[in-house]
């Protein structure tokens, strides 16, 4: 048969069934945006005439990431909030004013050949200016699944005494949900479904019950996800109990949320019994370990999560907090964060964490039967690693395989030499094939002098790292 | 006045006084091995006429990391020892009896390849073959700090009964002591004192009290410092509890090993108020995160050490375990590791964990006053990160400077473009300029590949990982 695309004699990790599917002198054949077979690469290649056909001898080959959270353009922050147990009011918080959607795009556009040239293939986006950065996607050829932020409340969170009631305004919700039903209309399904679109309430507290109960109703009717920051923080839930006395899960209970339309981000300030609740539901936990553990210091509860049958992806938030979107980062810190947790080194091995990263991810937010793993029918979505990289050195394949614990534990992105996205390769031994990298990093830079030029010492005052300026220590 | 190498317009980060050290447009003056000035580039290059001027425009220049704790044979094992309770035994224990002096120094060559390149300067390997190992660091032109261990326990540990005390053999001390004292004889204070030796008693519990006073007693004699783990786990406890009654640190105070002359490693079974009463005494510590997190689920009492005056640096440990060899890694989890245990974001900040990384480091192994910051009159030992790296971007110079928390929090290690040890660049864009980097890996893989070979299914069926691969999960 002929075909587009043969990948042949790869350390193939297909990550079907389950563990980690591996192949020896494994092949792919592609044709179009698919994968038409998986197998041995001498049968593979008397069964198919490939256009092009990829050695990958002395490579692993496996699905790309999948990054179930992230807020890209917050990465024109990034470096700026950490260190501060109030990393939204005194890290990024002095810089906000001085932001507006180009310098939200720059960042954006920035992080995301961050991501890419680090394995990710699919970018679960929730930022703003969406629109723009749907149009970035379908430049640079990844996998978007987007999502926009609806919510109430006027922009004055800190200005509250501790115990205050946040005010919520129905005319920013409304107009923050038409926007996120302008992203569905315009991009959901577009390039063959590369890029979809989700609907994104805040969280609990940031929207009235009416509100969510109208994006509920609009998700069942439009069969779409709905992917929800719960249980961030001790603030939330204070909110949540203040309001209706309820803590944020039990809320999200009686009105109905529960279920597998749900992607439950973060669950920072849930109990280990309310995270199996959550998972009994059907509904899915992404855990940004990064990101939690930088800006609160605490492990999420995915381990219980996960025991109680339930599926979590990974997230790597933003790099304002996490500082930056690296799923290999993630399955690390996720791996190495409960092991200290639960103080047992057999908790969460990197078999697991890889899995997190890719096929258990996919099914996380909902795209499982679409990517995540190298099977017949799924699309062309693969990484390749380099196995002369010394981080991944040296290669045992009997009696044990040692590929996958150092690309979990000792890899640390640039072994990628090769991300391929509905079966085109996007990037190359370093080099962006679909967009001009310089000129991306330039802009980014010159929008970041622009905002140091304009935020004064006055705003500056509040940031815990301003002292550590002072000090002659940053 | 005439030098030989100027380095300017840095974004310079001297570690000099409390802080960072922060010199905007920053200059560095070399000559021969050795730093004689630093400061703003105009004024320099106004004092010095260099046969070499670099210019460090768009780079982040600061002192090479210190490396306070390394086994860099045992990187051959990369990736066989993880997720296991007992790494030793079942991780790497298979694979043992099929090694020897030939694969552990591939194993060497190849990891020290790695750290150089992800910017560690000083080596402070305790590995053997010790005497091949140091003519490699002569060789590569690294900074290296050797140590061989002193133990008197025969290699049957693992056939004891829980309780059993371990059997000492007095000839293997005897063996293992003038081994440990032929290194310092060959080797200390060679290539202009880039290379120095320590004294390596291997823990509390691995060799008899007698022979612990008699390499006290040498080491105060030639002026050396000791290199020990202590306080490694409970098993080390337990042994000491059954010999003489007391935990290691009472132990060691009994036996007067508790000064300045004591570099303690690992200190996983220390309480926090031992701890701190270490650091009193003088004695250094140096914190594995990756290493400890990874085998024990444990992070070390680092902060109540610090806390209590005391210096700590930062070590990678071994690959077979920690998988990695990278100081950036160790920075990280360093960071974040105690923000968990604390679950405290503002504990153990960035510039702090760049401090061990660098001048604490250096201080914490007893080479304060030659390296771990620039300053005048110390060893040229330079690292260059390219501030146009994605991971790194956008940089902030005002109202806030964000380069330390980005190459904690966000560097993977490709960042550094320019590694330079006593003056001379011994890694630059990719490239080794002193070593043969293809023949090391290949040679790294063939030694791999013949050990591969060796293990038998009855050796291997002990790991956990092999049930793994029986499930199809690895």
């Amino acid at each position: 048969m002929k075909i587009d695309t043969l990948v042949v004699h790869a350390d193939l990790f297909t990550m079907a069934g389950q563990g980690v599917g591996f192949i020896d002198d494994g092949a792919v054949a592609i044709n179009g945006n698919k994968i038409v077979a998986v197998g041995a690469s001498n049968e593979l290649l008397k069964d198919y005439a490939a256009d092009e056909v990829i050695d990958a001898t002395g490579m692993m080959v496996l699905p790309g990431f999948v990054d179930c959270h992230m807020h890209t353009s917050l990465a024109i922050f990034r470096g700026l909030a950490q260190d501060t147990n109030a990393w939204m009011h005194k890290g990024i918080g002095p810089f906000v004013p001085f932001i507006n959607e180009v310098s939200e795009l720059a960042g954006s556009r920035m992080n995301i050949l961050e991501a890419l040239a680090a394995g990710t293939t699919t970018f679960c986006d929730y930022s703003s200016p969406i629109l723009d950065i749907a149009a970035f996607f379908k430049k640079i050829g990844a996998r978007a699944r987007l999502t926009t932020s609806i919510k109430e409340v006027p922009p004055v969170k800190h200005k509250l005494k501790e115990h205050d009631l946040y005010p919520f305004d129905p005319a920013i919700g409304e107009r923050t949900l038409s926007e996120n039903l302008e992203l569905v209309e315009r991009w959901h399904g577009a390039e063959d479904n590369r890029i979809t679109a989700m609907l994104g309430p805040q969280c609990p507290d940031q929207l009235s019950k009416e509100l969510m109960l109208k994006v509920r109703e609009i998700a069942k009717a439009k069969n779409l996800k709905l992917h929800m920051h719960v249980a961030q923080g001790d603030r939330e839930t204070k909110q949540m109990l203040g309001r209706y006395q309820k803590r944020p899960i039990a809320f999200l209970d009686e009105i109905g949320y529960l279920d597998e339309s749900l992607i439950a981000v973060h669950l920072t300030d849930a109990t280990e019994e309310e995270a199996r609740y959550v998972a009994k539901s059907g509904a899915s936990m992404v855990v940004c370990s990064g990101s939690i553990g930088i800006i609160d210091g605490v492990v999420p509860p995915a381990v219980p999560f996960m025991e109680a049958g339930g599926t979590v992806g990974l997230g790597t938030d933003q790099a304002a907090g996490n500082n930056c979107n690296q799923i290999i980062n993630e399955m690390k810190l996720t791996s190495l964060f409960n092991k200290i947790k639960y103080q047992d080194p057999e908790k969460l091995p990197a078999w697991k964490a890889l899995r997190m990263a890719t096929i258990e991810g996919a099914r996380a937010v909902g795209i499982g039967d679409e990517v995540g793993s190298l099977e017949s029918g799924k699309k062309a979505d693969l990484i390749f690693i380099d196995l002369k990289a010394k981080t991944m050195l040296p290669v045992f394949k009997t009696p044990m395989r040692n590929h996958v614990p150092n690309l979990v534990y000792s890899a640390r992105g640039h072994e990628i030499c090769r991300v391929m996205v509905d079966g085109k390769t996007l990037y190359q031994d370093g080099k962006y094939l679909t967009v001009d990298e310089a000129e991306i990093i330039a802009d980014c830079q010159m929008i970041a002098n622009q905002i140091s030029g304009s935020v004064s010492e006055e705003n500056f005052a509040i940031t815990t790292s301003a002292t550590f300026m002072k000090e002659g220590k940053l």
